[in-house]
């Protein structure tokens, strides 16, 4: 595929092909509602949980559509990424699904259960310096020498046509949503929703959470362009990245705002919702949340869509815990 | 009702009442499948999430069901019970839904957030000295003056049929099962897996799971009546109770056998269902798992139920953090 198709929008047809090919591979998770959380906000939530996800996190389904798009020329060449998080995990699987070799390039301070997890998946792991340029001239050098597709966590079309396939499948799953609510880092999971629901529920609104601390997503649209985040220092590790021009772009069209929440009101959140609904999620899920139950957001009355990204924590080191 | 029929085995027609009585009001709780479970024990395991009930524990269904048994002239007089484990705020919830008054007696060195969580769901609590003749002299002396119904947390046939539910809806759900595993305390649970069992699918075996910490029921079976568990020293703390008479002759004559488990082995169970299935159990929970996952009990190419029985934890102190 082309880099020019690759940043190209993802329309009706390629988001309807993307949940046909994700379907025999990805969980299908369930949707939740919380009683409690009801109570707090007045409005009627529904909690989409990709921390059910494989791998912990909506990631595969990005990196499934992506890896399953492939031609047979480009199979055989195996794909590469570079990334220490759960994009590192899903791509790594879905290549071992589909029968290719997958190479991971990651920061030789990635801790060893992260590396581990990526391997044990069946992928080769490469370890680089701990900088951006490290990362990106190792994983072009192994492009270089083995002509491996790479596979950006989000700044790719077919990757923000496999995260559109959460929201449709919420959509299909709960009718009249007013509105969606999802965290954005890169802004592949957002902007997936955004024209899911674009496409499939034009009345439902879509609205990105992000932590203040790294808030280059609200800056950037305020801005008019991309501005990165640096240096963002928040507990909602997931979301440390800024936007790609496709998501940028996206975004820019087709969410509404994007509400910000300080760290505190993250942990607080994150709590709630493993105290009160017994599911794990890791920060960036609890943004969202975090939104509402701030009152950042006023949705009394509504009936709200919430992505909760992944479940992926390290449960030696809880965030409540200091 | 008479004590003589609160110490009656449930039949059939108990059991049938017990689950339309409470089907308002309780969870349908999820059943959960786990590929990484699945594949480490070659078995097909069935989680039923009673961590998803309402309180956070199975415990809602027997309270639901005997509070809402009872004739208008108990109600007048409202319920009693002494419990500061998850029986406490069961029956102060299953009281305020049936519109009727809970006195719960706690042990003045319960932790706040339990005394807190009790009241919230509109119950009195009565505090007392934190041993079995204080806690037992003060409801009697509730019981004398009030007139109040004592709802005991499992000794009760009202108790066992409302418990009997989480099994009776997951061998709905799945059909098939070999072996159905649930932990004992009292043995509410577990006696009324067993009759669920007895009386919907016969050839479902039921096993119990026990900390070897804390094994009165297995010593009990062996000796043919009831030893009592001391001194329970177990991180499995819904699991301290000794057997009741109800619970023992129901589990003698309709549970295979009990297998126990040791301390080490019920915090890797936890800690494994918390990282791999994103969800949030409590030691006694994770005790059924712990018998899997170590092969003290064979099941491999069995298809095996596992009640999850509880998800309540304190999340500033996990028991893999010491």
């Amino acid at each position: 595929m082309e880099t020019s198709s690759i940043l190209t929008r993802p329309g009706l047809p390629e988001l309807t092909a993307a949940r046909a090919r994700i379907e025999r591979y990805a969980h299908r998770t369930p949707v939740l509602t919380s009683a409690h959380f009801d109570h707090l906000t007045g409005a009627e939530l529904f909690f989409k949980c990709e921390n059910f996800q494989k791998v912990g996190a909506f990631k595969f389904r990005g990196a499934c559509n992506a890896v399953f798009s492939l031609s047979p020329q480009e199979l055989e060449r195996g794909v590469v990424a570079h990334s220490s998080g759960n994009h590192a995990q899903a791509l790594a699987l879905a290549a071992r699904l589909r029968g290719t070799r997958a190479t991971i390039v990651m920061p030789e301070n990635a801790t060893a259960i992260k590396v581990a997890a990526v391997r044990d998946y069946g992928a080769e792991v490469v370890l680089c310096q701990p900088t951006q340029e490290s990362r990106e001239g190792e994983t072009a050098r192994i492009v270089e020498t083995t002509r491996a597709c790479l596979i950006h966590p989000f700044n790719d079309s077919r990757i923000v046509a496999g995260q559109s396939t959460a929201a449709q499948e919420l959509l299909e799953d709960v009718t009249d949503l007013e509105v969606i609510l999802a965290p954005v880092g890169g802004g592949g999971l957002l902007s997936g929703c955004a024209l899911a629901a674009h496409h499939y529920s034009p009345a439902t609104r879509v609205v990105g959470t992000e932590p203040a601390a790294a808030d280059d997503a609200a800056r950037s649209l305020a801005a008019g362009r991309i501005l990165p985040a640096v240096p963002p220092a928040t507990i909602a590790d997931g979301l440390l990245t800024s936007l790609g021009e496709l998501t940028f772009a996206i975004i820019r069209d087709h969410v509404e705002r994007i509400v910000t929440v300080d760290e505190a009101a993250i942990v607080e959140a994150m709590r709630a919702v493993w105290e009160r609904m017994k599911i794990l999620i890791e920060p960036s899920s609890a943004v969202p949340v975090a939104a509402l139950l701030n009152g950042n957001l006023e949705v009394r009355g509504q009936r709200v869509g919430v992505i909760l990204s992944g479940g992926n924590v390290d449960l030696d080191r809880l965030p409540w815990q200091t």
